[in-house]
C-alpha cells in the first residue's frame, strides 16, 4: 500500500533512531508479549499518511493487525481515535517514535494546505507546494499537500522547467532561455518574472506559465491584464494566509506558498497501549 | 569539516532534488561559467548549520571557495551577508535549494532553541531536545539544538534508557523494570513518571533522573522537595514559551522540548548571485 | 564533468567486472608502473560518451591525464584516435573493458540516431527515443540519443504523462483519463491513439500531443489533417530506416524510435597501450 | 526462483524507470483494481528470462500469479503466448516496460546465441561469450547465452585469469607472466597469441587454454597442428555467422563471439492486458 | 527473531561468499531438491547465535522448517544435535559455509566469556567485553559476550563517553575533560587512569566510573581503598584467565577482557546433510 | 593503495565504531588540533595489512602523512615501531581503534600462516586458506594468508568448483557430478574424497584436484600412491601446527588449514601518540 521509495524513507528512519537495539526495551519487553494501540488526535487536524503510520509499525512486524477508523483526507477532531494496530508490543513500542514523527508532520501539512484551499474557495486559485521541504521527506511533504487540497509544483529539478532570473542571465535573455528549452519538447515552460517588462518578454516566448515573482497586487493586476489568458499565471512570494484570498481574487491560477512545507507544525497525536 | 553521517544526509538531499538533473540549468548555464553568490538574511536569527550549507555545494564543486561571514551560534539581523561562496555557477543553482532548505531548518531550530534557553535565564535549567526530529535529519536537528544553547538528550533508542509506563507495566512494576536495566552498567537510568506514587517508587530505585511527564507545577514542586536532589529531574510535557519560566524556577535540572524539533519555522534566508 | 547517476553507473560496472580483484592484472603488473593508451576507431561512427570513457578510468586513478581528440558529436573515421589516456598501467588495464562497452554502446546509438536524424532531414520531424533503454543505462542511452541529434522523450514514469489504451479503459473515456491528470498542472497530456475515431475525442480534450499509434501512412494523413496543427503530434511503431523519411514527409513533429536503444549495434573501439 | 544478484537489477530498474511514482497510472488506475496481462511474441525467438520477468512484477506485488505457456529455451513462434500474469492492474503497468526490457533482451541474446551454436553443429566447437556485455546487466547476458546453448567464459576479471599481450609485455615474458599466475593453483591459465611464435611459447609454459586471437585460418590451422591436442584452443576475433562453421570446422575447442552480447537486437514481444 | 542489523551482516556475509552463484551447486542440485540438515557439536562449548545461523538459511529459503534442540545459553557437549533444519537442498548448501561462520564464531566467544565468568565466580566482578571486536560484526561478538554471561561496555565511540589520556592531555588535565563531557548530561561518565595520581584527580571531579588501566594488583588495591565505593571500577589491560580471579578478589566492579573478542577460537561445529 | 572493495569494509567499520560520533573525543578535542601517533609492536609478529591500517586514518582525514617502517610481509619484533602517521588528532583518535582491529588481525592470520609455512619447508606441500573467514572480512583475511607465505583456495562459491559428498549424492555419482561441471570450462574442478574408493572414482574422471577429506596419514598415503602425480592432491581436514609436516611429507601439493582464519590470534600492537 505504499510505495518503494516510501518504504526506503520507513527503512532509513527506524535504522536512525533503533541504531544497533532499543536498550530500554530489549530488557523489559518480551519479544513474544502482544500489544493493542491506538493513535488518538489530541487537537483538531486534517488525517494525512495514515498508510505510512502503520507501515512503519509493518516493517518491524509483518503480522500487524490494523484497523483505520478516520482515512487520509478527513478531519480528525480532539480525542478521536485514528488507527489501531495489533502486534508485537516491543515492536510497537520501538516504531512509535518514529511512525508518529512521519504522521505528525504530514498531518500538519495537510492540515495547513486545507487552510490555504479555504481561503481561496470561490476563486479558480490552485494552491501549489514548492521545492521548501525537509530534506529526505520531498514525496511525503508533496503528498500530504495533496491530501490537503493543494497541487504539486515539479518534485525537483528533473520534471519541470523553471527558468529563473540566474538563467536568463546566462542565457542572455528570456528568449534565449525559453529557446534553449525547446530541446525539451515534452516539458512546459514556465519563466520567473519580477516585473511588467519581464512578463511582456516572456509572453512573446510563448511560455506555458508565468510566474509573478514577488509582486505587489497592483503590479500583479497589470500583469494578469496583459496577459488576458493568454498563458497560465503563478503567483509566488511572501504569501500569508492573510493576503492569499486577496491574491487569488486577482484571477491568478496556481498561487505556491513555501510555508506549507517549510515551516510545519506537527499534528498532536499520541499513540496509546491499550493492551 | 563535516562528519560522514552528514555527507551522507546531503547526498541523499542532493539525488532526492536532483534526480537524473536539472534540465532547466542544463540547457541554459555552460558547465564552465564561474558565479559567486552570498547567503543573505532576510530575518533576525541564531546562524546554525553554515558548515553543512557550505559542504552541500561542495559536494557537486570541490574546488568551491569560501568565506564566513557569520559562524554558528552568532546572531544575524536581517540585511546581513552570511556566507559568500564561488565556483561553478551551475553547481551553485543547483545545489541553492538543498542547501537552503538545510541552512533554513537548522537556523529556525537554533533561534527558537535560543529564545527557550534566555527564557529560563538566572535559573539552572537546562532545555533539552527530544527524539521528535524530522526523519532522516536528526543529527541535524540535534546539532542546532546544541549551537541555540539547549542540550541533547539521547540521540536514539540505542544510547539512552528512558523507561516509560509501558516498559514498567510489561517489567511489572518500576523496580522490576529498573533491575532489568541493569544489564547495561554504562548507561544511566531514567524513568517516567506521570504522579508522586510513580516519584516515591522511582526514589527507592535509585535511578539516574526521573521524568515528571505532564505534570502540573504544583505536583512537580511537591516531586522536586520529595526528590530533594537526590536524582536529576527533567520536567516534560506540555511545555512552551509561555510557561518554561515557570517550570525552571521551581527547581527541574531538564526541560525537554518537543516543539524545538517537530514544529520548526524556516528562517528566512535567500541566496543572491552577485556574479 | 560527469553527474553523479554517471558516477554510480560507472561504480557499479567496474565493481561488477573487477569484482575481488583482476586476478590476471595482480600479479603481471606492478601497481606503480606507468602507461599511456588511445582509444583507435575500428569503422566510422559518431563519438558519445567520450567523458564516461574517460570518467571510468578515472575511478580508478585519479591523476590520470586526458587528451580528447574527437570530441562528443563529432564523427571519426576508421583509424581515427579518439581520446589518448596516461596514468597506472593496471588500472588502465583493469578498466579498459567497463570502459570500452559503456563507450561503444554510447557511440553505437548516437551513430543510429544520426542516421534517423538524417533520414528526415528537410522535413519537420524531430527523431525522439524512447523508454526501451537497457535497465540501469537510460540516462546514458538518452544522452547518446542527444549527442547523435534526436531529443528525448519522458525518461521514466515520473516526469511526463502518456495515456495508454489501459489508462483509458481504466479511467472509462479518453476524456475522464485526461481530466485526471489536471491534477498535475504542470505537465504536457500526450495520449495514444490508435485510430482516427480516438483522435477525434482526443483532440476534443484538449491534449498537448497526439500520438498516433501503428498507424498507416494514409491512416496518419487523415489523422493530421484531422488536427490541423491543433496539437502536436508523435508517430510511433514500426518505425525503420526504411520508411522514417516517408513518414516524416506526411507532417509529424515527432517520430520515436525503439530500436535507437533496444537493438544497438556497439560501435568498433579498441583500446591500444601504446607506452 | 531468482538470485538475490538479479533481485537487485530487478530492484534497481524499476526505480530507474518508476522514480517517485507512475504519474499517468496514479491518477487513472485504482490500486485495488485487478487486471491480467498475457506476453506475446510477435515474431520467432528462442525463449529466455521468463523467471527474471515474471519477478519484475512480482517485486510490485507479492501477490501475482503466474502461468508459464514456454519456457526458458524453448522456441516461440509469431503469435504465441508466453506467459500469463494475473495481479494488481497498476502494478503491471508499473512493471510492464521495464519487465519486457530485460526479457526482450534476453530472447534476443539467447536467439543468437542458438544461430551460432546451429552454425557450428557437428563440431566440437563450443559457442562462448565474452565480457563485452551490457554494465550492470552481466549475469543475465551471460545467463541468456547458457540458455541459447553457448557457455559462459570468465565472469569477471576476478574469476578467470586470461594473460593478455600487455600483462606478457609488463611480466616480461609469457612464461614470466604464466610463472607468476601459479600463485592462483585453483584457477586455469589462459593465454592469449597472436601468432605461431606465441603460440609455441605459451605451450612450453604448461598453460591450460591458448586463445588463438585475430588469426586468419591458415595460420589457426597452423597453430591446432603444432598443439596437437595438449591443450584447449579458443579461436577470437572477428567472427560472425558467416565464418564461424568454418573456424569450427579446423578444430578449435571454443569460439568466443563478443556480437552475442555488445550488439543485442531485442525480440519483439508484446504485453496485452486482456482483462 | 533477528533485527534489522543483524539482517544486513547476514545479507552482505552471503554477498560475500555466493558473489555471481555457487557454481559447483548450480549444476549439479536441482533447485526443487528438498533437504534436511543438523548441525551437530563436534567438541564441548556454550551455544550462541542459533537465531542467527538460522536467519542465514531462511534469507535464501523463506520456507525454511527449523528445530531448536539446545538454545543460546546452554552448553553442547560433543556430539549433541543443535538444531535441525529443513528446506531446498541447494538453499542450505550455498548458506552453509556462512551460517557456520557466524555460528561458530559466536559460540567461541560465548564459550570463553564463560569461562571468564565461571573464574570469578564469588566475587562481585562483572566480565565486560570492549570494542575489540571484528569490524562488521560488533554486535554479535557482543550478543555472544551477553550470552556466556558478560556484560557489555559501550557499542561504539557514540554511546559511552571514555575519558583516555589523550582526552585528557587535549583538554589540559581531567579536570577539564570531565566538565566538557557535562554537555552530554544523560551519559556516565569514565576516566581511565594509569596511576593513583590520576586515581586521586578522576575521584575529586566526580566520575561515573574510573578505569585503572594496565596497574598491577598492589597499585589495584591501593587505588579501591581510596575510591572507598564512590564511583564504580574497571579493571583492564593485560587480563587472562589465569589472573582474573586474583583481580576479581581485591574487589573491582568490572573487569574488561579485550581477548574475549579479538581472539577468538571457532567452536568446532558441522553441518550434517541427512536426508 | 588499497581496493574499492576494501575501502567499503573500512568505511562500514568505521560507521559501526563512530555511529553518530565519538562523544568523548568532539568535545575535548579541537578539530583543528594535529597530532602524531606511532604503531607499537608489543610482541613478536609478521606484519600484514600496513596499507589498511593507514587507509583507516586517510579515510578521516585526507591530509594525513605516512612513514612506513616495516611493510607487509617482514617480521617486527617486541618494541618495533611499525608505521608512523601525522595528522588531525581527532580523526586519529576516532580510526584507532577500527585501524587496530582490522591490522591486529591480519598480523595474527599471517604469523600463524607462517609458522605453517615453516613447518613444510624441505616439502612442496603448499599451505591453503579455507572459506572459513569472519564475514565481512574475507578477502582481507586471505590477503593475509598470501602476506604469510600461504596460497589462497577459492574466494567463494563463485570462483571454483569443490565437489562435495552432497553435490555427489544430489547427481549420483563422482562421474555424473564431474559431467555437470564441464559446462564450465574454464575452471578447474576439485572433488572431495573421503575413501580409497572415492578417490578411484574421482581419479577415472579427470578431474584436476583431489581432496582427501578427514584422512589419516596411512589412507593418505595410499590414495597418493594410487594417484601417482596424475591430479594435483589436497589433504584438508584436522590439519594442525603438530601433524602439519608429517601430512607435508607423504607428498601432498596443498594443505589447507581452516584454524588459518577461524581461530585468530589478534597481535599485539599499541598506537602511541607522540606529539
Amino acid at each position: 500500500m505504499v510505495s518503494e521509495p516510501i518504504k526506503k524513507i520507513i527503512k532509513y528512519a527506524l535504522a536512525e533512531d533503533i541504531g544497533t537495539g532499543d536498550i530500554t526495551t530489549q530488557v523489559t519487553v518480551s519479544p513474544r508479549k502482544k500489544g493493542k494501540a491506538i493513535a488518538v488526535a489530541k487537537e483538531n487536524f486534517v488525517v494525512a499518511g495514515i498508510d505510512v503510520f502503520v507501515e512503519t509499525f509493518r516493517f518491524l512486524d509483518e503480522t500487524i493487525r490494523v484497523k483505520i477508523l478516520i482515512d487520509d483526507g478527513r478531519r480528525a477532531k480532539k480525542g478521536d481515535a485514528l488507527v489501531q494496530i495489533s502486534g508485537n508490543l516491543s515492536d510497537i513500542l520501538q516504531a512509535e517514535r518514529v511512525a508518529l514523527n512521519l504522521f505528525q508532520r504530514m498531518c500538519g501539512i495537510a492540515t495547513l494546505t486545507a487552510e490555504y484551499v479555504k481561503a481561496v474557495r470561490g476563486t479558480n486559485a490552485i494552491i501549489l507546494d514548492t521545492r521548501k521541504t525537509a530534506p529526505g521527506l520531498r514525496i511525503l511533504d508533496k503528498m500530504a499537500v495533496r491530501i490537503g487540497g493543494g497541487r504539486n509544483h515539479r518534485i525537483g529539478l528533473y520534471d519541470g522547467i523553471l527558468i529563473k532570473d540566474n538563467h536568463i542571465e546566462a542565457a542572455g535573455s528570456i528568449a534565449a532561455a525559453v529557446k534553449a528549452q525547446r530541446k525539451n519538447p515534452f516539458m512546459k515552460i514556465e519563466v520567473e518574472t519580477r516585473n511588467i517588462k519581464e512578463v511582456k518578454e516572456a509572453l512573446k516566448c510563448n511560455v506555458d506559465v508565468i510566474m509573478l515573482d514577488n509582486m505587489n497586487i497592483p503590479v500583479m493586476k497589470k500583469a494578469i491584464e496583459m496577459i488576458n489568458g493568454r498563458v497560465l499565471i503563478e503567483a509566488s512570494g511572501n504569501v500569508s494566509l492573510e493576503n492569499v484570498a486577496d491574491i487569488a481574487k486577482i484571477g491568478v491560477d496556481f498561487i505556491s506558498v513555501g510555508e506549507l512545507t517549510h515551516s510545519v507544525r506537527a499534528a498532536d497525536i499520541s499513540l496509546k497501549i491499550i493492551a
